[in-house]
């Protein structure tokens, strides 16, 4: 009987399932976007639904589990998504409940600790020990795995990549702190600070591109603006990447990494930014320490999350065995 | 026939020596002045003279190991120390040389690896899996324990707390970059920020107490200046110790620790230290994961480096009995 694992990266836009073979290929897929505002119960059965769309044509006894990645704090032991904002969720005991629905074993883990999971079994990661997947997108998010185990922490808050302060003069975080990394670098962060200065009157392409609407500024169009060379979207985006590079650096120095993986729609900006990051890089570091060390994009792509949550359930199944 | 370890903290200003018993206790001690000057073969000379020393009236045979630990970067597996600017050493196969002249395996590590070692093993980490050693001294160093096993990295690199860069236009760091936290909150950087304002012409009663020769001002001048109320000594205190607790903030967002130890000759500070890292950790940390953390001082005071340096022969000696 063939086997396979079942991912969820449920995130507040959007639910992506896959069914996954053991070797991490996905075998069928689905996506929807998130119901959050129809309420709890409402996600749920979004979520059952995307998970029976996978499962179809599939003998059910050859499903060994399934994984559910999701934002913010999980209790792994507990299976409860304990904080998911994007989702108004607090403390949802959604293992015990898919566990109930599908008879089958359900672990959780964080989105972006999944997605190093998955590049560490599947993907950019295979056969290292020490890698850090760091995730650039509305948020900054990381995924650490070391001496070959993932990092989890005392209670699974390890990781939180994007709330190192990195600018104590920096501006305000949605976590409530000054300079942290995500304040400066996400995708957030660069509109947010390309909006200010086109709402402060500064000239910019970005004035045309938004159709004069600040508002519809995205990191995206200022990355367009500023591959186009204007002058105050090449400032923005040198700001963000040269604080990115402080933080990737800085992690460098902590951890000595073999590998560091760059994913989520920012990485998508591609060779100005990993260039960028780079010579931050090789400022702010013992040069034995980068050397051999490689700076790359996920190699599973759009389907670090979907395939992290399947690596999620095969790790669980695992542990199983050996217990 | 009891059984001991020795333990050789190797500085470029004295060598310290202990034979342990196999629970860390010390039976016998040795210090004396590295004489650096000298050459690396009377320092060798020294190390031997020391072991020695601790070594008189107990059986050779019951000596199960030697575990050496020095400043900068070891290759642990090659038995060499391989930069040790305070020693002038470069490349030293110390470990096959004690090897040899005692017939007894020798074991290297950093010192602020193994002091965080020494801390997990007998002091105050014991029964942790997740707690990080600082030391503020002259430099800033760190070893850190996560998943209950010593963060190494690729090559033994990990762990340079000193070099996470917490103020990008903060002052030069003697690695080259600039806004270390090494170069903001170490003995050094806080002596030396003093000094600046001082022969800048700022008031000060640091001038009397440094007989009006700057040069005389050091990190324990200051904190007892600032103790009695000196605005500029509490001025400069209070910016070494805000940004040490960004660097330790940091750390528990990175690593989500159980505990953390901050020793070295800074530390002795005290109150005035402890308190102000932890007001600046709770502003910039998520609650959930400072609510259990405790922040204190090494329990095995100044002896971290020698104990911890019996610790390391012992781990290796128990790593010997399992392979």
């Amino acid at each position: 009987m063939d086997r396979y694992c079942i991912g969820v990266d449920l995130g507040g836009t959007k639910i992506a399932t896959v069914l996954s073979d053991l070797q991490g290929r996905i075998i069928s897929a689905d996506r929807r976007p998130t119901n959050a505002a129809a309420g709890t119960a409402k996600v749920l059965e979004q979520i059952f639904t995307s998970i029976r769309q996978v499962m179809r044509g599939v003998d059910p006894e050859g499903i060994l589990g399934i994984g559910v990645v999701s934002p913010g704090p999980v209790d792994r032991e507990k299976g409860i998504i304990v904080d998911a904002p994007n989702l108004g969720w607090e403390n949802i005991p959604i293992g015990k409940i898919i566990q109930e629905q599908f008879q089958t074993p359900c672990a959780l883990e964080n989105d972006a600790t999944a997605a190093a999971l998955g590049e560490w079994v599947f993907g950019a990661g295979r056969n290292l020990n020490d890698l850090i997947y760091i995730t650039v997108s509305t948020g900054i998010g990381g995924g650490i795995i070391c001496n070959g185990q993932i990092l989890h922490g005392r209670d699974g808050a390890a990781g939180e990549i994007g709330h190192m302060v990195v600018d104590v003069t920096g501006p305000p975080c949605n976590c409530g702190k000054k300079g942290c990394l995500e304040a400066i670098s996400s995708g957030t962060a660069i509109a947010a600070a390309a909006r200010r200065l086109v709402g402060a009157g500064r000239d910019s392409s970005l004035i045309i591109k938004s159709q004069n609407n600040p508002d519809l500024i995205t990191a995206q169009l200022v990355a367009e603006a500023a591959a186009e060379g204007d002058p105050l979207a090449v400032a923005v985006l040198e700001h963000a990447i040269h604080f990115l590079g402080i933080g990737v650096a800085n992690l460098i120095q902590i951890f000595n990494p073999e590998l560091i993986i760059i994913g989520g729609g920012v990485s998508k900006i591609g060779k100005p930014l990993f260039d960028g990051v780079w010579q931050v890089v090789a400022a702010n570091t013992f040069a034995h320490t980068v050397k051999d060390l490689l700076i790359v994009t996920p190699e599973l792509g759009d389907n670090s999350g979907t395939i992290g949550a399947a690596a999620v359930a095969i790790q669980n199944f695992a542990a199983r065995g050996r217990a």
